[in-house]
């Protein structure tokens, strides 16, 4: 039987989880979250998180490199916030081809200081070399508290289901220029005691699958809530159109309680809807339609220019 | 005037450092050494360091990409060696094309797990994404003594300079299937006090001029000295072939006498040569002949398949 390219990702996913799947000392989170967690002395956590952008896939190869470099910090920080952590420090490895490699590394490099600056992040090292297309690797390096790590995998029954902002709708431009919600992160993890959280890198329908698996307790999402960025139509944009970069979180049912208040107060650093509630009663992820049709949401999605 | 390529890195490294060099809490050594160090709590630094692998200029596209796994692990294991640390971790992105990448991923993956195995490094994340060729970028965390920490900056008049190994020929399959000296840094950095090292990458007339520069101070190689790898032919080749992969490194003179004395009862892991000396006579590097002519050694060098 032929494989889906994403089936193929996923089972390379595995393969790699497998092989490195050991224990190894220090290690908090290993391979299979947004970022990787070692210990620290006391209650601190090290979070460590690599993203790399490739000319053709993530942006075109007469992008504005200003805008690239942007992408690749924040995409790192995004991951850093999903973890409910700080970003210090980023590694920056960049190929770049043999024509105008100074005007591409130019741009790039104050898109990257720009975006790292207003982050807080600083750049500390890297790499360069020749290649016949341009890649930019990010590792970014963070902090966090021990016990204030947010994974994947803690959400439980009961839990009720967040997002951030809106979804949908990125591959016209906001892909490269977003900004990651490290500020919605600091407030989340300070007011309420998150349960699991991922950025949407790949879109809700892949993503919201993470968590349910990763958790092994299933999602139910209500299509009405979605909330869709201006111009997106319908459901199925604003679940499979990836980069959107939101945050989804899941909180005990007094935490939802408490959020929900906050975002009526408007006291939230940016738009935070409900979206839905974790359950035993079945895996996976399942979406009720207004009419109460429920459909299954398989771990699908793509990525802009494949 | 028309720049050499080599001129166009060296500017965009100088641009490179230059736009980051900030204040950074807690750094320790940044941007233009082998790793970044950052300071962990006591007497512990973490090592930071990137390395980037392109198809067609690190390795053919139809390489075997065990070894190519096997290179990109042990690219990072000699940064971390040449800073005098210990390699722990590390992050692997990975961008593969879509014709056969699960071939090509399976054979990185072993690669990658066989030498990290070797040097006791847990791979603990990372990144894969699509891409027209095949990149590998390895992100390594390693760990050091502060007071142990080696840069390229500390070599001293009157320093005796030494490499590990013999130079050249790395060309013929060596350059995929070397061992980094992590055993020859940790015996060196436990017996001596080193005062400055660095790993040959880009061929020891390239690497060389970047520990001189650092330290700011000249240094003189004698030519019949220099180690030569079977089957290289003639100094030059020494002297520019990249990717040997041995260490440089100096120390005061009462160190040099110590450590000439192991090397002579084989107390030493590996080869250990005496190429010269650092001297505050002149800047740069120079070379002088058996027939005592003296040349000047420009900071050239190439990488294979550019």
């Amino acid at each position: 039987m032929a494989h889906t390219k994403k089936n193929i990702e996923l089972d390379l996913l595995r393969m790699i989880k497998n092989t490195f799947n050991e224990r190894v000392p220090g290690l908090v989170v290993g391979i299979g979250d947004d970022a990787a967690a070692v210990a620290s002395l006391g209650n601190k956590v090290f979070l460590y998180t690599a993203d790399m952008l490739v000319e053709s896939v993530h942006f075109k190869k007469n992008e504005d490199f200003r805008l690239v470099g942007h992408k690749a910090i924040a995409v790192s920080v995004s991951d850093i916030a999903a973890m409910g952590g700080v970003p210090r420090y980023a590694l920056v490895s960049v190929g770049l081809p043999k024509k105008r490699p100074e005007h591409i590394a130019r741009n790039l490099v104050a898109g990257i200081k720009k975006c790292a600056g207003a982050y807080g992040v600083c750049v500390i090292g890297g790499d360069m070399v020749r290649s016949s297309i341009v890649v930019v690797d990010v590792f970014m390096i963070g902090e966090a508290a021990r016990d204030r790590v947010v994974r994947r995998s803690g959400a439980r029954d009961g839990d009720h289901i967040f997002v951030t902002g809106s979804l949908g709708g990125s591959g016209k431009g906001r892909h490269l220029s977003f900004e990651p919600r490290l500020e919605a992160s600091r407030f989340l993890v300070k007011y309420l005691n998150l349960t699991s959280m991922i950025d949407l890198s790949d879109g809700i329908a892949m993503d919201s699958n993470r968590v349910a698996e990763a958790s092994r307790v299933g999602m139910m999402i209500f299509e009405n809530k979605i909330p869709m960025s201006p111009g997106v139509k319908g459901t199925r944009q604003a679940l499979y159109d990836g980069e959107d970069f939101e945050l989804l979180f899941t909180v005990a049912p007094h935490d939802a309680i408490k959020l929900c208040e906050m975002a009526r107060k408007k006291k939230t650093p940016c738009r935070v809807t409900h979206i839905g509630k974790m359950t035993k009663l079945f895996r996976g992820v399942r979406m009720v339609a207004a009419n109460g049709r429920i459909t299954t949401i398989r771990p699908e999605g793509f990525k802009h220019f494949q």
